[in-house]
């Protein structure tokens, strides 16, 4: 980029609002270090005009922007390439809230507004807004949109494109797409906003959205139990389901070694249960209504223990033991952390499969890597499981991620023989578009690159994310 | 089209599945007989592959096709031109269920299967499949997902497009996509389903489907609730979904005109209610656990009498009360037709905005046609209210009709102000489509005719349908 072109950039926003070295740094590395980028220029617009106006430039001079939101991301959207021609721009100063709306039942967000802040100001309004995430202190709502984000209560409420009513979106060129709808119904032709969800950035920038809200819970109860294997655990899923219908709002799967590597790493939390069991289900049920949650869990367990399906359980007695059993789950991928190398899968299967999914990927990761440790936990009533795998004790880190695609190809062909998914909530990003051509039909890519050149003819935005093909 | 090129089409089917003459006039004029089309052929394949077959032939010989479910459409999105030029493609007979997996809570079904016989085996599997509308004996879960239908449940489970897992397509060129996904999460790359439903067939022609399945309710609680003004109607939707939560899956307006319509000419209705009242609320309560929604209901109801909300109510005391209470509102679009003409109007409002918007569109409609009745019903709880308008008692049908467009004008004018929708349920087909110009921004629109090029970029599906240009 010339001296001039890019005085013309920072020219679009305030000062403080164009990075570049120490300052734009931390922007440019993604979490796990897996991608490492440099940008000409760090740009954090703080309208949807400046945004605009950034694109437009960029778009007249084919200089390509890669957009970010809290830089959460685990699959390296986010970061821009290593050759310092593209400009990152960041939605992160985009944090407004313009508005709660408690009787409309809904919420306009800023992009740059976290998730937590989202969560918190529906609170505050006497609603929920129910996407929850680990990274929800830093994730964003445009990254939560951009990646179609799933989390712990997809089970009850689904992904956050379940939750968005309308969309404000900036296009390749400059221009603004006001799609801020706020209605249940609206068939007035193709329904734009779900071309933008879930497309990572690079078909436009997602400036704001309307948010649905729901009534807040009044009522919730918690309960960890502790079960022989994944079959035992998909069947105190269906259990829970026919009790609790609609008021099971959480159903998360957790293995044993999970737990240990938490209470070896995270000071504070203790095993709720006596002895150990190979798996666990840690079951919330939540409702808006008054109306005995407590029984109802109680039924639950009571059935399971009869049918043998439970070898113990815990319930939570207070809100903060409720708390340190969601602590636990919480801390799953953190922990792991403090393992040595984990080589990642964020996988789902049909709900009829999880548990069969489950037993054969194992083995089949016993059979590749027989010191390998699987940490296999995650959302079992979505048939979401990320099926982690740590590194052998002792062995050398770096020697074990060389191992990284050789361990992805035997867990993700088990993926396949249950028409799984190998990106079920993360994304795409830039570490599994190579993927995408094992798992999707000539048809099916086609029609994505369609999409992509109809909204992005000169492939400026995000180029290399989901696609391999940076430019069309 | 030549005989040669007719002959060639026909030999893509069997003999009884090529219909011409009287034999294709049924699939010819849409249900209100505003749309009276001529098919160069009706064909009517049995097969995905001849679904195929057929599409690769117009392709290459730039025929153009008109899709069609089961006929039921409102707004002419199925219907040919009147110039005989076109293919009339039924997906009809594609009438198999492929698959009900029930602990899967799912159900694979072909584009033809109608939505009764969809619901009809999800409840012989002990599950639900809850899409539920007037029409629900002949329309076709393809053109339910063709106009992401919407109904009586859209409150607690969504429109079609929320109960679609995944989808079986053929594009324009007669390729067939693949994407019968049974995922509840799956972030790889653009999520293509969600361009199929709601197109109007004008991106390709969805012949299957796997669709979500829910528990089966096991328990179902109505009442009948007169009223003073659409206010008290809101407030009583505000009060039942405080006190239900999720069990609220019914709320429909209807209006004292609407009843008198059904008691005039629907044979074996009667008043639920001893006195008239100008509004009505239809609620209902169910749920798949077992747990006092008839108490819920009287508290619901008593609550709202205490506030002076409801002025007097109907709890049904047996399954065949409710369904008569339902039969009344299933009614209500059919009997406005023995009123003579009815000048139709599917809108949505936000929440928030519904009873100032009957209020007030009732008014200008007052103004601007003084001896016209308003028939304003619907679904309180999604924003969705069906704002029609009978002709004056013993006025000339088709001079009232005349006034369509201009009634239209009026009453839409009203839902600008609320930032509505003119097309909530039934979607645009050819009737509205004049409409969208002045509904959306020309960014919206570019938009749209961006993903029409792209994914038909000879312009061969259903012309005319959504988007005025015949070819892009």
């Amino acid at each position: 980029m010339t001296p001039e072109l890019e005085a013309r950039f920072r020219a679009l926003v305030a000062d403080r609002d164009a990075l570049d070295g120490d300052a734009a740094a931390p922007k440019l590395v993604e979490p796990r270090g897996l991608y490492r980028g440099k940008a000409a220029l760090a740009l954090t617009p703080r309208t949807v005009e400046q945004v605009s106006a950034i694109l437009a430039l960029a778009y007249d001079n084919d200089v390509a922007v890669v957009p970010q939101g809290g830089n959460t991301g685990l699959v390296g959207g986010q970061t821009p390439s290593p050759d310092g021609a593209q400009i990152l721009l960041s939605t992160a100063k985009l944090d407004r809230i313009r508005e709660v709306d408690a009787g409309g039942a809904l919420m306009v967000a800023e992009a740059g507004v976290t998730l937590q802040r989202a969560q918190e100001a529906a609170a505050e309004a006497g609603r929920l807004f129910p996407l929850s995430l680990g990274s929800e202190g830093s994730c964003t709502i445009g990254g939560n949109i951009a990646t179609n984000a799933g989390g712990t209560a997809v089970l009850a409420y689904g992904n956050m494109r379940d939750l968005v009513l309308g969309v404000e979106a900036v296009l390749p060129d400059g221009r603004i797409w006001n799609g801020l709808r706020r209605l249940r119904k609206d068939n007035t032709g193709y329904d734009l906003k779900h071309l933008f969800i879930g497309s990572e950035g690079t078909l436009g920038v997602v400036t704001a959205a309307v948010l649905k809200l729901y009534p807040a819970p009044r009522e919730t109860a918690t309960a960890l139990a502790g079960l022989a294997s994944p079959q035992a655990a998909v069947e105190l899923f269906r259990i829970a389901r026919a009790h609790a219908g609609p008021t099971l709002t959480g159903c998360e799967l957790m293995p044993r070694i999970g737990l240990d590597f938490t209470f070896r790493h995270m000071a504070g939390t203790r095993d709720p249960l006596e002895g150990p069991h190979p798996w666990y289900i840690l079951l919330e049920l939540s409702s808006p209504l008054e109306g005995g949650l407590a029984e109802t869990l109680e039924t639950i367990l009571g059935e399971a223990f009869e049918a043998g399906v439970v070898e113990d359980a815990a319930i939570a007695a207070s809100g903060e033991q409720a708390q340190a059993f969601w602590r636990i789950r919480h801390g799953l991928s953190e922990v792991q952390g403090h393992e040595g190398g984990s080589i990642k899968h964020d996988v789902s299967v049909p709900l009829s499969s999880v548990a069969e999914f489950v037993t054969e990927a194992t083995a089949a990761v016993a059979d590749h890597a027989p010191d390998a440790r699987v940490v296999a936990f995650g959302h079992i009533g979505d048939g979401n499981i990320h099926f982690n795998v740590s590194q052998p004790v002792g062995a050398d880190k770096a020697a074990y991620l060389a191992g990284w695609d050789a361990m992805n190809r035997v867990v993700h062909a088990v993926v396949a023989r249950y028409g799984g998914s190998v990106a079920a909530e993360h994304g795409v990003g830039r570490l599994k578009r190579g993927l995408l051509a094992e798992v999707k039909s000539d048809v099916e890519l086609d029609l994505m690159r369609a999409v992509k050149r109809a909204l992005d003819p000169k492939g400026l935005l995000n180029p290399g994310a989901i696609l391999s093909e940076t430019r069309p």
